[in-house]
């Protein structure tokens, strides 16, 4: 399936991290990796599955990770450097409004849920509503190391080894840098996305199960406080052909700014093309952008957010 | 200056929001304005300018805005339409570490200085420290209306009838909407920036006097809780070409991560190409953009901090 790759990792799926789980691969430095990655459901939502299966989700198996792998010679204080080689999407996808997650949570309350089915080849658009298309570029939403702290940690929160980090921008090519804690790094990765804009506001992204290639290299001895990364090239040009319709929020706190953005999309997306607020939601989820405009003109701070019109054109 | 134009605004600067401040102008919906704008410390910095100048600033005649201009017809609750017809820069600009202002205000006591030296023209990337060369794109910083309440308000921070909104892309061709709650609305501009990254991190942009275009319309009656604009086309394709660094803070606080994210960058500016902190702070201000990564992976979020590689190359 991967010539290239030294190693395949299939079946090691663990649930939040804890670096006394065994590792399911030891590689050098420099060794290229194929890994079978599940949906962040685990495989509970299908192509077959309604809104009702969104209310009955097992939260112990959501975003399983695969791994982990140890890597020789890596030890507390390094760098490991992650080169995403290739993707291998399945053509199958979900997003869903899960209650008590996402930004607008308190405005959302039930359920909702798109099932989405695009050409895992062409990576064409992917159709909404029949109205909206919107670009895919796969990449790895949870990709991390284990913490050095004993026992088991959830694996939602993101941390300064990585984890559910949901970087849209961790595509092809893109090379990650993570601080490793424990000894051999115990790199996991998974919970693989079709299609993400910046903040994933609705809680899910295009949720697609999709085999990732990587490389794993060491630098030694290097400080780093949070991940750190580089892209190959430009990383908006996937949706940024048509300009953007932009909300903005605008106040002394972020989150809130963050919010007030976002509700003014949905308004507007269904002022426009006649989205319910729902829909429009979760579309935001998966194209749109938040950006901080203005983060010094004390003390009120500009939350933009960018959704590109290249969706509906 | 501006055949086109219907009429122009020069010498009409003012200090701060008050609705009692007469109108320069009154202009029917659908009017083309010239505004000739100063540069935000209103001719204190010049070209021959020093750190020292920095220090000595009066900060009552910070952010001069040209206008008000009396909208006939606009009435609270109706829309202004603004559309961004054309800017005329002036090939000045500076670019300063004010103490006490900044996202990093705390570790960037001192003052700070660079000044800039652009062609007008061909706008082509203007030079830093001869190791950096920042792509332009002129915009309006501060644009806006008047307020309800009565009185004078600060021009420092943005409000929902816009003002200091230092949003990058409010720049040629970008429509922007404005909630008007006074009559005529009472629109001014100023704050003119040549560059400026998302967030404007050190708290001030390239600040560059320059006349601006644009056409004022009316929308009646129309709900808008917040400024929104759509741009009329990509909006970073001047910056992206080469890829990005990115830096990352993660954790509850978005303010917190911001700042670690930033202050990432500036170490690794140092690391990479040399650069003083001072210096790599006012860079990450004028080319650097702040995004939301992820904001639902609670109790985490995730700020980046991404800057364009084609600035080194």
């Amino acid at each position: 399936m991967c010539k290239a790759c030294d190693y395949t990792i299939h079946g090691h799926h663990h649930y939040g991290w804890d670096h006394s789980i065994p590792p399911a691969q030891t590689v050098a430095p420099g060794s290229r990796v194929h890994f079978q990655c599940l949906d962040s459901s685990a495989g509970q939502l299908t192509r077959e599955s309604t809104v009702a299966d969104v209310a009955t989700l097992d939260f112990g198996k959501i975003n399983p990770v695969t791994g982990p792998v140890y890597i020789d010679g890596a030890e507390p204080g390094d760098v490991l450097k992650i080169t995403l080689e290739q993707f291998h999407p399945s053509g199958f996808g979900w997003t869903a409004n899960i209650p008590g997650f996402g930004l607008l949570a308190d405005q959302f309350k039930d359920p909702h849920l798109k099932v989405w089915d695009y050409d895992p080849d062409t990576l064409a658009p992917s159709l909404f509503s029949d109205i909206a298309r919107v670009p895919l570029k796969p990449f790895a939403g949870t990709i991390g190391l284990a913490p050095a702290e004993s026992g088991l940690h959830s694996v939602v929160p993101p941390r300064r080894m990585g984890g559910n980090l949901d970087i849209r921008d961790l595509s092809v090519g893109s090379v990650l840098y993570l601080p490793v804690e424990v000894a051999g790094g115990l790199f996991s990765v998974g919970d693989t996305h079709a299609a993400q804009g910046d903040g994933e506001v609705c809680g899910t992204a295009i949720e697609s199960p999709m085999d990732v290639e990587l490389t794993l290299d060491l630098i030694k001895q290097e400080k780093l406080d949070f991940p750190r990364f580089s892209t190959p090239g430009p990383v908006t040009r996937h949706l940024d052909a048509k300009g953007y319709e932009v909300t903005t929020g605008i106040g002394s706190d972020l989150m809130e700014g963050a919010k007030n953005a976002v509700s003014g999309m949905i308004d507007l997306l269904g002022k426009q093309h006649g989205l319910s607020a729902e829909d429009a939601y979760l579309l935001c989820s998966v194209a749109g952008d938040l950006r901080i405009s203005e983060i010094v003109d004390m003390p009120n701070w500009v939350v933009s957010f960018y959704f590109p019109r290249v969706v509906f054109e």
